[in-house]
């Protein structure tokens, strides 16, 4: 299925290893997901994947965890990512996410996508008032 | 700039009017946008457009005004419109989106796009623990 | 405006002339929109454009000219290209397309855009009955 | 596969139930495609979106039914929807889509997709005959 | 899988075989893919697209091979297309491409995608000094 | 023209002075291009994307820098990036790239496009060959 051979035994990287850690530690789960055995092949793409992933998505901030996740599938849908459209889907479950929150996000983006070609398709011009500068 | 030439004096057709009113009311603002000034080149989309963005946005639901002006969006940038991005930034301004929390919602956009891509350009298989049916 | 200087004589270029001539020909009239000048950086890449798009577009085929119109607007408004949405309204209104028309078309890509995201969202598997091979 | 575990029973859900009898009839055949079938999860988005699919693709317009479809499988195709090219294009199919015009119909969209990018990477103006407002 | 039935014996038509036989010639191998026996439903389209790839990727050119793929794996990626990424990262591998340049294309798409929407987001001005006409 | 108001004199903050005098030393330039003067508006997200800009586009790597600018150039077409396309058009003529490589790149990326979209059309297997894991 991939364009990559996974290593079939990561951890044996001293350098996986830690991160491997770090994501059970942080998530406090033993599930490692596909998205970082695959990224193993590569550790530096590794790490550098998962610092920002962990200093964006696990770290306190103005934003709440699932709506960080709302946003991220939102993302994930728009880009045609069919991993990460389900990854996120279950992560922001796990974060509380209700059928009905599932239906409404879906409903937005749906909204969202027809009023953006619209807005295209017309060429309609931005408003003054929303010019900042 | 646009592709038609939008109605000069739009409201002298009483289906746009009565769209125009309602937008005024629910928003509780003189100011139409010109997504509705060219939406009002055919009376019946002006119409469908209208009563789905209400019927999403302005209805009280499981996810708060702010969290869908978020969704909204992340949504239009990755779109590409740039018009939606201008009008929906604006609307979550005027909805208490603070300059940290722009900042926080355009790293999360950035993230996504980022793994989106590395889990694309290795063509992850989704873990079966993700599937649902 | 663009990433490149076009020539600011393009037809002093014999291969650019003979280009210009043939669109001119071929479109029974004396104006050489914007895209073939800049096109006309490089000759060959101005040569192939233009002989791919004269096979396409302006030969006799199982589509009729309006019906292919209405498909390029659809990929130039997905596919974000502002000159394009322009170039191919303006060549559908050309063409025949009434306003009625122009409206029903942004309909429909507006509810496929809808409709893509929310079987992209749920991840909808393909009914076999679909399948070919 | 998918997102979302699907209603083993929908149909016992009447407002579901009313939406498939209403697909069925509008259809004249008893094939319900998975698309349904996963909407049905939210019955209010299901029932959303087929009263606008019916309203747009189902109803008599200005536009014939198949120059609907092929824009529709253009849309899905650079929405990059890999359920909706399958259903669109079995639904051109059975509404008389030639395989030459289906080859005519992908000449079309790959031209666009070409047209598209060399504008977009050249950021050619926009010539003023095409602006409208 | 499939929208269309590819030919089973494609090359029973003269026109498809002398397209294989080009390919086998030019890559000096006997393998065709998928791409070129699913094109061969439609031998004027397997052609003209064949006879591109050929001029556009297997002619000596002011880019070596090694780049062109890169940049082909690129579009492919952003594009959405599974498919070209197999394919593409494959052709890249043939010509060297090692794992470290793998790791290192996939961090420059990575962040290309990241700025790309930060600037959409921000919707940043383009510097005078940028542009060119 | 931007969704947010740059900071009228953004090295007043020490932090946007300190990225901004390393872009100058890295780049061997006095100018700062707007896309930095944007991201000012928050230092935190200044800091980062320069961070990862210098790291992977700025340092000895595997691929050359001209090679890696038009892979850039080609994420930021696809992504429909008018800023970005502009701002690593003139990275990329600044590294040495030629007229011809430019025409050439872009002949690439309209290749790729248009491919791509034929292979999602038809939605095309992946072939066994292809598939590492």
């Amino acid at each position: 299925m991939s364009t990559i051979a996974p290593p079939t035994n990561p951890e044996a990287d001293p350098r996986v290893q830690a991160v491997f850690d770090d994501i059970r530690a942080t998530r406090q789960t033993d599930f490692i997901n596909n998205m970082w055995r695959y990224l193993a092949f590569d550790p530096a793409l590794l790490e550098q994947t998962w610092a920002e992933v962990k200093r964006v998505m696990a770290t306190p901030s103005t934003l709440d965890p699932l709506t960080k996740e709302l946003v991220y599938i939102t993302a994930s849908i728009i880009n045609g990512c069919s991993y990460c459209v389900h990854s996120h889907t279950a992560a922001a479950t796990a974060k509380g996410m209700t059928r009905e929150q599932h239906a409404e996000l879906l409903s937005i983006i749906a909204l969202a996508a027809k009023t953006n070609q619209l807005a295209t398709g017309l060429q309609v011009p931005v408003d003054p008032a929303f010019q900042k500068a």
